[in-house]
């Protein structure tokens, strides 16, 4: 059997996202890792189509596959966890999504540690620089129609050198922490400079 | 009375994207310009919150608030667009979507130049990296409960210089031709750079 990778506490380098501040969080268009759980099943997909629908109360919509193993365990638990993958985790990012999760144990499988998170248990994956736990808000029509999915997100934090105030901070001193955006095949786009607009 | 901009035939330089590649156009999570008309009315606005919901029809879920102006054009047309503005073009993005065109010509107001659209004739803004026509596909209850709005894509064009062959191309020699992702406040990141995932 494969053992289990390591649970730990929430790492003390996190800090919460005020609710206000969590669409935020995805408001540039990230790739996202999405988990679920329900009970000693876990799971854990890539999605690169995810978007803010709504600032307060914090929503947000995310593409799931009916046919995948995690939208199997959103529906059956109500619940999901979005994270952020940095530019150092891409590997990680390109391989989840590309086997299910529905007869092999993911976390086990690529050596995943996780966190569970604070307020829905859901795994949080280590190494991200964002993640918040959401429930699902049932549309089962547009789930059907479209595999969208709406989320209320109820809890989320992010690693303070890169996200603070409510704002995102890409700067060449953290390059290895910014988000990646999946242009196809595995290439992911980094936002590595900014612009103002005035 | 302010001087209309000139209409003007598609660009030479644009190449049509094949409908299975429109939805790759926005996998990253650009900002968009929405753009509608309804007879003589036309109307602009930006999008942080755009995501595909599926290639194959090649189907695109937008944000637009019941509030706004192009929400009206785009239900009362049936028909939207959307225009990908690349770096050069922050200030024009971040200033349209500061005042509504309920009571003002945006494409007057901002000297904006426009091509008509070849399927929909929607106005497709110009200088923008990649544009596409969408008709919209009515959701009366997710575009009233979440403002989100489905469309599926009829026609797309790219500018080759950046995006050829259903990829983006983001490198140093087209820095000014990146897309713009949204961070708050009309600050952007901007993906000048990418990693692969392995």
């Amino acid at each position: 059997m494969t053992p289990s990778p390591q649970t730990r506490p929430l790492p003390p380098g996190w800090q919460p996202v005020a609710l206000a501040h969590a669409s935020r969080l995805v408001n540039h268009g990230p790739t996202v890792l999405v988990t679920t759980q329900q009970g000693a099943r876990r799971n854990v997909m890539a999605a690169a189509w995810s978007m803010p629908v709504e600032f307060t109360p914090p929503r947000i919509a995310v593409v799931v596959d009916k046919s995948t193993h995690t939208r199997t365990l959103l529906e059956a638990s109500g619940h999901f966890a979005l994270c952020l993958p940095p530019a150092a985790l891409a590997d990680l990012t390109w391989r989840v999504g590309q086997a299910s999760g529905r007869d092999v144990d993911k976390f086990a499988q690529h050596a995943i540690a996780w966190h569970d998170g604070p307020v829905l248990g859901l795994p949080l994956v280590e190494g991200c620089v964002a993640a918040m736990e959401l429930r699902r808000l049932p549309e089962p029509h547009v789930e059907a129609a479209y595999d969208t999915v709406f989320g209320e997100v109820v809890w989320a934090a992010a690693d303070p050198r890169v996200f603070a105030q409510g704002r995102w901070s890409f700067h060449d001193g953290n390059a290895d922490l910014h988000t990646l955006h999946h242009l196809g095949g595995g290439t992911f786009a980094v936002p590595s400079r900014t612009v103002q607009g005035r």
